[in-house]
């Protein structure tokens, strides 16, 4: 009989895309029988708030390769990224690509964020809020959802050194 | 006899500067012997497009070093970053900014993000495009280049948790 | 006895929130009795300056839960992130920003960035210079701190294929 393998992710981002990257590599790991621990530090710490609405800017990501999955055909056609200045002026454009891009990843039956979450901790993900983190940003215990872990980068760092994959997010 | 050592590498992101570690990295560790893979996804993906076009934007990184590798005196000496008021509102500031790395690398003796490729590919380095990613962003195997694979995140991880090195790019 | 775990980092970016990963965890993995290497590269390079000054913003970066450690009750109130239209275009706004974070993480306890590499200093971290990154972006040996290391990613790959922890940050 093979030995479990062990992954373990430090999840350092927040925002809408890469919250995809913990959720999916956490819940596929599990799936194939892994044992996988999640350590959430800095503004990933935030992708554990029960109140979860990650949001994703194309500012600062000209590789973001977007299409419009709705409206009309001039509008899907239009190239992405768009110039900063239209980005970074125009108001709630960020509001709009995050709409648009949950609406992109629905339509190709890939999960939510707040589902593929809770697939994770249905799956006994092992996920661990960074102490040091929480009381920086001013987070109680009680804005995070249940099932989870509080513990600091020693934790995290020992969880590490006896896994057979870690990735840094 | 030494076992051969395996790298694999996750390739999250499209942007010029971040082209550089997933191609560097391969192809230093396949000049090594030891075996590398690299799964492309998200915006990682766009760079095993065969339009490769990456861009990089000072927008968002105040921790961009450059120097003006031609022009006037004083314009080599212009400070950067730039304040965002510029960066983000002078038209076609990015595409200035991607000439100037670009050129700052050539002369330094660098090879191209399109030569490195190039470079891997010969190297056996193995490159699998993430099919979810591509579902999702809306490819088709023909925009890419020949002799890459196609998987999933379970892949990956499988390739991942079998290799001596992962890092999560 | 057991065997001294090695925790090995590439260090890829160099503004402020990015520069607090590889310090805190390679002083803490230095304080589990880690054997801690660290290879700055890239933008993260800028970190070894002995003209530290890393800085940051929430620029493209939707997930930044800060808040306001000073001032009046309605500016503490305030809510992050600033609207693109603000943050890009209020002049030295990201100034503002770095000396907000610096003062949240100072209340907080947490030590600054240049005492944080100190301390990996005195740990018996070892900081390796990317040469590549150096010649790129014109940096010599006398603009970094003492007691550094120079060499290449090859150098990096063979220290990370017989470590027991790699991170990419």
């Amino acid at each position: 009989m093979a030995t479990q393998k062990k992954l373990m992710m430090i999840a350092s981002r927040g925002s809408l895309d890469w919250a995809y990257p913990p959720f999916i590599l956490g819940s596929t790991a599990a799936a194939l029988d892994m044992e996988v621990s999640i350590f959430f530090t800095f503004y990933g710490l935030t992708l554990l708030l029960k109140d979860l609405k990650p949001k994703v800017t194309p500012s600062g990501n000209p590789a973001m390769p977007m299409k419009m999955p709705f409206g009309p055909k001039w509008f899907q056609g239009l190239n992405w990224p768009m110039p900063n200045m239209i980005i970074n002026n125009v108001p709630f454009f960020d509001s709009f690509v995050t709409a648009m891009m949950k609406k992109t990843f629905k339509n190709k039956g890939v999960a939510s964020i707040p589902e593929l979450r809770d697939i994770c901790v249905e799956a006994g993900v092992k996920m661990i809020a960074c102490q040091m983190t929480m009381d920086v940003f001013g987070f109680s215990k009680h804005d995070f959802i249940d099932g989870i872990e509080f513990a600091g980068a020693a934790t995290a760092l020992e969880i590490g050194s006896e896994s057979d994959m870690q990735f840094f997010l």
